[in-house]
Parts: structure tokens; C-alpha cells; sequence
């Protein structure tokens, strides 16, 4: 059994790691930390899960947390993993980043989209960005793994087939539809219940901070799009639902689009692909991607549509995905 | 048309307020408060009021207020209040208090509930408690009104009919629903959309602010009950379903209960009766009160359910309505 | 006071047009048709209603109904209406008719996107296509009215100044949420809680029967577009939040564009404007419809977002709004 | 790996059980039926089980049944199971029925409560109610469990200590609040979102067919009580809070009833037991019982609080608990 720590283990991505891990063959959890004043039981936080996990969740203090563990997952916000990754590194850990800390090679981008400058540039080269299905290869044996941002996952592997064969024009439409904890366990009067519930908002349009990690993903693939995104709150509990907006090159045909998907995921366990668009419902609680699509009756254009559960597949669950791969385990342990 | 304030106008309470007195055919809103730096429009701070109400929201100046209106509604918090009320009546100015400060003749009560002496004690005995249906004859004409707590309202009409035909024994034990916008609008992680959605969680067993305010009621209307009182908070966007469990003094029938509740309401627009039990979306967005009742099989127990919609009935439409009877008015005025 | 029928009144727009009638000072309501077997007190149907309406709803008897009212709303179904206002037009009734069957003046297109032959075709040119803001003028007097589709009224208004000014490219990609209400009342599986609550799914891409009703709309205003929709259903209680995509002519600016909209709308109470993306709450109960919009970084794109209570502006609420508009009645009647 | 049955695998609890069985270590599903005309892939039935399950959902055969599998989950409608359990018995199949029809070994109870007459009367004795910390010594080995109701669980299990320890007075209001998914997966106007979202009402008041479930598992725990049950229909998505008052024969403390609970529950893993009043969410999927309670402040009641995921732990976790004690298997197989 290796032990895993979880740094942030309080917000909805550090609690929803606990869950997957906790069921986890091949791992234990021996180390939790939150800006907590002093250690308590981590069940006395989070109730549900009592009888279930015996660990405390302490201040975080990295030395006394590298003692302790093998593999580090850390949910922090950004500009904060980046503090503590060095170390962990320095100390031969193997560590998966859930914050946008180590998605861009370049330290320009990151300086663009979090308005702060990147405090360890030499460690930028060595991450791998961690979107399983695409980077599988890289991510095998890698020390420092990037975990995608939640929009970005969902619409990078519904386009990822397209780009792959060359086959859209590169201005790209995204609606993105998101529950409120992508966000984060945040009290906000925005985030009330009274405020969220039957709800619906745009916001950020065109600059989300996810674009470019879509835009840099894809032309690893071939293509340089033009990502015009458009996120959106919804007042439901979980899951994005990304509906994609697409101009063919040349007229497609459903089988032809299919035949893309098919060959790209053939050994994707968690994208399932089929004509016709997805519901979301089906994927909440798991690891999957669920990615259909439609053509424009004069096959010019499509609508393709992908969703994920944003704590699972967008975040935690990606994550242990990513451990699995890194460990050279079974890619679906723990995620079943 | 009289002129009206609201002190506390950024509540939940506040804002229906604002809502309810805007289609009120007496009245014009000229003075808004809140806790706001400096002033600003109130549709800037709440957009669904855009293009229906032109007035800013401004820091509460007590002196300023009085020069602006007539009718002053206070959603002031608890204890908060009476450091305004004396002035306003000081200028012959109506008033109708949404807090708890004027609800209990006793100042002992009120510090044993609320933890603070009270700082106005003299005009405590000039206030009267707003149950309109009870109370209509008192609040006629009255300077100072006591508008209910939510629970209060919904629990003491419930049970008015059995106390004034004297039906019931003393100990009556009450489970009562709530959205959680009872608790107003703070931005707690308690009440994120992530907690409330799908939860309920039982609070405050046996010692909520509101038992004395029922027992009160009752009390005056014959019998001196002992509530045991358990509320929830609901995942549910709005309203209070209490449901109480009576044990009778000897066996009844329904068709005698029903004459009970039909006598003592026969006058009461507000209060809809039937046997059977209610369900709480019928009230939802207006000022009625639904009972109901089903009798065990031997006809010695039943179980009585009511509903409001907690922000109307339960605060600010209740508020109106005691203001219509205040004035003289139509006590359907603005309420339909 | 003038007497109102509404036929079909046990859908969920009907039941939305009882609500806002019984509050019109102009109207009243006396006769309601469902498919009920026999005459039932409609508050025995919907007790919300109780203590509020005390009319029968009735099985259809079109002469019975002609004798007692003046203005007639068609709440039925597409295809069903049409056999009704032939004889409602004959005995001088005015008619506003909620279903499809009157929106277009081509036959043709109707048999395309309904599938079944039209039974009415002459009186389709007397019909007048009650989008408020835009056909003000011909609504005036008019005796037939077709009430809009709730997409159709999202995305004609929200695109509508555009067209006017002939800003943008003829192809406009729309992503519309909707609450499952506008699909009607019905008893199916799809429709039950657990399915609806948390999911979302896109359905009918490219070929909802809106789009022709949005492509007439905007051809009258001057451009011929080619709108590419994709509904969704959320779930959510209520509302169309409509995130449509647009391609300028030329690089526009904020200012400009916010000038198209309130020149459009400047008269239009019930249409608010303003730069950044508005949140479906601020309308739900209203027959608001909120617009705004933001430039992509480079002006030559823009995303406008639209949002409406589907049955209040979306049906019920425009069908009073045009009853207000036909008779000569203060537009806001009913609807403050 | 033993081959399991689920006949009636598309109603809610038929569909829980497929998720829980496909984690299970010692188990494999082989059989899977419903009223479906033609067999069909699960799978494509509920897309959320794609890639996770592949095997066909057919018409009920159960003579092919019988073939394929040994241990049998019926999750059919009350009054159906009867008519399968006696040959799967016959052919020494394990059978665990989640219907009412072997909970009572009294048929006389069963015509009462379900208004039908008992088809298999020689096999009710054979039957063991399958609460499983109450009567895990009969559960092993047993050939036919009866699965318990779900209010039936939440109820039992609250109450077991205080009658064990006979603390209480025999008359007990229940006041039981669960999402509608608990009244099967039908399609009625009732259950739909629209009806659902936001409404609480009380039904089946004293008349509940859970009752004699719960009088009699604590009958057998020694206490004759009188339960006055209340259950009520909920807008939540899943669950059951169940809040029980009771009196105590004499003064209680918290400490003392704490330990009979805690004593009661000591070697229970599923229920986790605490002073203070617990929150459904902590239960919602998983196979937990949260117990809670909380005393009149003069010591001679309390109210008690008992929390669980209706479909789990209220029916097909129950299940496969049942099962794994039944098989002799670890308690907490597939269910962790």
C-alpha cells in the first residue's frame, strides 16, 4: 500500500480525493491538511465520514507531510501549490497538482491568466499535464503531473477527435453549463442556496482561464483553434455539460464523425461515444465522459456535446486516474 | 397614497417587502435602507427590480427617514430595532416592526430568548403582536405592530381553532419545515447551495425563539400549551410546512374539527381550511395560510399540517396585511 | 369589465393565465375548458386557487363558451387550436391563441414543422404574430392573434436590434436552457423529479420548431439568418436562459451595440437592457425579458444572452400583454 | 464469484442494486429482468451503465432465471414476488425479496395492509426479516430474507435502543420526511418536476403500511408501541430524515441514553450514532444509518432523528447487507 497525502483536503475537490481514495486497492491515506487552526479529526469536519476514515486533518506543514506519504495530491487554490511542489519534488515525491500551477509550459501564460508571476519556472519543463486519455504515455513514471482544469477536460476530449483528423475550422463556439462548486466551497452570498437554486448565469465570456489550456491541448494535437468560450452557472448540484458549436472543413457524415470518435477512444475506457447528444445525469457520481454529437442537416455543421461529473472526471477523479497511470497500476482502480 | 419605508430593505424579508408594497394601490416607497457605505439605486443592487422602482438604498439615518414617509416596516435584525423604534413614534410615525423586539410584553422573556436586556422597555405594552386573524380588533388603529415570527404564525393559526374550543391536552409537539431563507440571507458555508440542496437537518430542538411567541398566542386564546417544538431547515427554495400532532380531550369526529376551524376562520381571506392535508407549493408566492387535519383511526389523536410561504405569510405579506388593518384598508390590499 | 375564456386551462400555461388574469382590473374570467369529464370547480383542480377563483372548468363546448365571454385564450395544443377559432372569429370574438397553429402565414411551412395539414389556411393572414415589442402596431385591433413560441420570443428580441442595424453575419448559433415546463404538462417517465433534478441534455439540434418562427421575425426586420439552434433542458423550476453567438460585419464597440439595443427598446417596458450577461432569477415571475450582451476581445463577435420566464413573457404573460395591446389597454396591465 | 438475479432491475431500487452488485467482490450479475417486450441491453436502457455492464434486461422467464443464477433480488411489486419466491425456493435458490410480501409472518396482517390475500402462506414462516443488526443470527443461512421497508429501517433502527433498554412510553409520533424516488419510478402528473421541486405535503397519515413493520421488529425487541406515523413527501432528490418524539418512562440524561445507543450499536459498522441531530446528506449514498436525538430540556422526552439513503440503506444496500450476512461474506462487501 502506498500512502497518499492530500494537501487541501477541506474544499469540494480535497473531500470529493478523500472519497475515491478511501476505496482505493492500492493506497492509504495517511496525511490531510487545511487552513484548520490546529489538527482535528477529519470526520468531525465532514460527518459522512465517520466510521469510515480515522485521520486528522492538520495546519499544513510540508516537511512533517513528506514524512508521512508517497504521493501527494494537492487541491490548493492556485499560486499556492507552487509553493510547496519544489520540495515535494526535491524529496522524490510523486506529486499530482490540481491547481492551474504547472498546466503551462509557460510561465507567460500563467503570468497572463493568474496575474501573478510563477514562482518555479525550472519545474514548469518537468510537469506533464495530466489529461489521461490524450497524454497516457507521459504521464506513465512522470514526478510532477498537472491535473486539466473541469471545463477544460470536458470540451479538450470532445474536440481532441476533430482536431485529430484535421476535420473542423479552427473558430470554435463553447456554452459551457456548470454547477456552482466548480467554483469552490466559498460563502459567498452569490453561492447562497436562495440565490443558486433555479438559476442561471453567464460569466467570464471569452477569457476563462481554461481557453488556453483547451487552445494549447489541441494544437498539441494538430490544431490552432480560436476557442470562443462562453461558461455558464447552473443551479444543479454537479457536472458540466459542454455543448460545442463546429464547421466541418468539408461536408461529414454521422458515421464518418463516429468512425473519428470511435478510433480516438477505442481504448478509453471512461469516454463513451455515441450519436446523439448526452445527458448529464448519466455521468454525475462517476469517472466518465460522456461525448455525442449531431450534424446540421446540410452536414457543414455539428453540435457536440460532452459531459462530466466537474468533482469527478473534471477534477478527482482525473486525478487518481492520473496516479493509476503514473504508478503503473490499473488505470480504472478506485474508479469503478 | 401614504408614504412607506423600509429599514433593512436588502434582506430576504426587506426585499419581498419591496416586491409586495410596489403593487400596493395605497402606498409609494420613498425611503430604503440597508447597510450600505454610501447610497446607491436599489434595482442596482437587486436587477429584477430594473424599470419598477426608482429609489436608492441608502445607510439608515433615522432623522432623514422620518421626514420621507409615513408607515415605517423595520427588517431590522433582533435587538437592532428598538434603538429606532422610540423615535419613530416619538414623530407619530406607524409602525410595523419584523423583529422579534416587540413581540413579548415581558422584557424577561425577551432576555431569556434573546440574550439582551431590552432598551425600550415603555413602549413594549403599547406594541400589538400583527396576528391578523386573531388580533384584528387591537391592530386596528395601533402605532407599533409586532409583525410574527414565521414559525409563530404558521404553528398559532394551526392551532387557534382546537384552543379556543378548548379540544386539546397541554402537550403538543410540532415538526416544522423550513426553507432556509427563514434564517436570512448570510453568507455561511452552512448555507452554500452545496449544503442546503437535497438536505434537511433537524435545529434548536425544544428551545427555538418562536415557542414563547406561540405559547403566548395560545395562551391568550384559552389555553396554556407546552410546545415541543423541532424545526428543520429543508432543501427547498421557499416556505414552512409545520406538522403538529394534538392529542383531544375526548374522541372527535372530523366533521366537528372541520366546524372548528370553518367557525373560528369564517371571516379570514388569508386562512384556506379543509380536512385532508395540505400541500406547500399551494401557498407559495402569496399570503395564504392552508390548513388541514386527519384524525387517527379511534379519532383521540391527529395530526394538524399547515403551510405559508414563510417570506410572505411568515414576514412581509403579513407585514402588509397588518398595515391594511392598521390603516383602515382593504386587508386584501396589495395581497392578491 | 370584459369576460375572458380560457380554453385549455389545465396546462401549465393555462394555469399561468389564470393567475394573471385574475388580477387584471380590466377582465374577468368566466369560462375555463380542460379535457375533464365533467364540469369541476377549478380550485378543486389547482387549491391554490381556492378562496381566489370561483369559475367551473368544463369540457369544451365551443357555443357554450362563445356565450359567455369576449376574449378568448387558446391554451391547447398545436393542431387542436385551429379547429376552434374558425367559429370564435365568426361570432366577433377576439382570440389569442397560445398554440403554433396561427404563427405562420404559409401553410407550407407549418405542414413541414407540425406535420399535418393546416385546417384554417384563411384565416392565416388574418392572424397577427403577437411579439409585442415588434408588431405593436398591427396588434392593435387585431381579432387573431398567435401568441410566440418561448424560444421564438428569447431569441427575436434578444436578436432583433442587431438585425435592425444589420450588424452581423447571417449565421447565429443559439444554446438555449429551458425548464422542462415548456414542454407541458405530461405524465412520462422523462419528465419525473429524480430525472429532471441535477440533469441537463440538449435535444431536437438544428430542427426545433421555434427556429422558423425566429428566421420569420427577423426577416420582417430586415435580415434573412440563419439560426442554428440547440434547446436544452435544465433542471430547473422555471425560465429560457438563451446564449446566442454572434459574428459582426465589422468590429463594433460596447458602446455602440448598447446604443442599437436602447434605441430598439427604449419605449419597451417590459425589455431591459444593459452590457454584461444578466442571470435568469431576476425575471422568473415576471414578463421581463433581460438582455445583455459582451464583445469578444477583438469587437468582431459578441455573445448576447436573453432571459424570460417561459411561461410569463415566454406564453401567458405575452398573451395578456397582447390582449392589453389589441384592446387598447395599458400594455402593463395585469403584469406590474 | 456466486451469479446473481435482479428481477424487476428497472424501477429505482431494481437499478440500485445493479450499481451496488457491480462493485461487489463476490458476486457477478448474470440475470437481469423486467416488463420490458423483447430482451435489450441494460445498458442501453440506463446509458449510465455503458461500459460498465453487459448483459441483457429481459421479459421475467424464471424457469431461464433459475438457470442462470443463484441468488435472486426481487425488487417486484408488492403482491408479484409472492408468486415467484416459492419456485426459486424449490430449486434452492437464496432469495432476498424487497417487497412487503414476507415481511409479516401473519397473512392476516398482510391482507390488512395490502388488500389481497397471501398466495404463498407456507413459505412466510420460513421467512427472516432481514433488519440486519437486529437479526443478523437468523439472517445467516437463511434461504429467504424479506428485505424491510424503507421508513421501516430509518424508524427500527431509531428506536431499537430505547425499547431494548424499555425507556419509553408506548405511544410514539413519527414524523417522516423522504424523496419521492421511495414511491417507485411511475409516471404520474403527481411526481413530475414541476409537481415535485419545492413542495412538502404529509400523506397516508396513521395508515402507513410501514407501520406494522415497525411495531412489530420492536414487538419482538420488547415493547408493544403505538406508532403514530406521519410520513411526508419531500422536493429532495433522495433519502429519508425520520424525526421520532418520545417520553421517557422516567428522567432521562444525554449521557445514559447515549450508551444504550452506543451499546446497542457497538458492533453495528452501518450506523453511526451521536448526541445532537444528524444531516441527511452525510447518509445520501451510502449504506450508513445516522442516529441522533436530543432531550426536553426537563429530561423527560426527546426527540430522536434518524437519517438514511432511501434506496440504499432503505432498500438495495439493505439487500446486499442482507446477503453478505446470509453468504457468510464480510457485512460491509460492496457496500463500502
Amino acid at each position: 500500500m502506498k500512502k497518499v497525502a492530500i494537501l487541501g483536503a477541506t474544499g469540494f475537490t480535497g473531500e470529493k480525493l478523500v472519497e475515491l481514495l478511501l476505496s482505493h486497492p492500492e493506497v492509504e491515506i495517511t496525511y490531510l491538511s487545511s487552513r484548520t487552526a490546529k489538527p482535528v479529526a477529519y470526520a468531525s469536519l465532514f460527518p459522512r465520514f465517520t466510521h469510515r476514515l480515522d485521520v486528522l486533518c492538520s495546519p499544513l506543514d510540508i516537511s512533517a507531510a513528506a514524512k508521512k506519504a508517497d504521493i501527494f495530491f494537492l487541491s490548493l487554490p492556485h499560486t499556492v501549490s507552487m509553493r510547496y511542489v519544489p520540495e515535494l519534488l526535491r524529496k522524490n515525491k510523486k506529486v499530482i497538482d490540481l491547481s492551474a500551477d504547472y498546466r503551462f509550459p509557460s510561465a507567460a501564460v500563467y503570468k497572463k491568466y493568474f496575474n501573478t508571476a510563477h514562482l518555479d519556472k525550472k519545474n514548469l519543463s518537468r510537469a506533464v499535464y495530466g489529461i489521461c486519455e490524450l497524454n497516457r504515455n507521459q504521464i506513465t513514471g512522470a514526478d510532477l503531473i498537472a491535473n486539466p482544469g473541469c471545463y477544460a477536460t470536458s470540451v479538450s476530449l470532445a474536440l481532441y477527435p476533430l482536431v485529430k483528423n484535421n476535420a473542423i475550422m479552427p473558430g470554435v463556439w463553447v456554452d459551457a453549463k456548470s454547477s456552482v462548486t466548480g467554483a469552490g466551497r466559498k460563502a459567498l452570498i452569490e453561492y447562497h442556496y436562495a440565490n443558486i437554486e433555479g438559476n442561471i448565469w453567464a460569466y467570464k465570456p471569452f477569457t476563462h482561464q481554461h481557453v488556453p489550456e483547451i487552445e494549447q491541448t489541441l494544437a498539441h494535437a494538430g490544431m490552432k483553434l480560436k476557442i470562443k468560450f462562453i461558461p455558464h452557472i447552473v443551479g444543479i448540484e454537479g457536472g458540466i455539460y459542454s455543448t460545442i458549436h463546429v464547421e466541418f472543413n468539408s461536408k461529414a457524415t454521422e458515421k464518418k464523425v463516429l468512425s473519428w470518435y470511435r478510433q480516438a477512444y477505442r481504448q478509453a475506457h471512461f469516454i463513451r461515444v455515441d450519436a446523439g447528444l448526452p445527458a448529464l445525469k448519466n455521468v454525475i457520481g462517476t469517472n466518465f465522459c460522456d461525448v455525442g454529437f449531431a450534424l446540421s442537416p446540410n452536414g457543414k455543421e455539428a453540435v457536440v456535446a460532452s459531459c462530466i461529473d466537474n468533482l469527478v472526471k473534471g477534477a478527482a477523479g482525473a486525478a487518481v486516474q492520473n496516479m493509476n497511470i503514473q504508478m503503473g497500476w490499473d488505470e480504472t482502480a478506485g474508479l469503478r
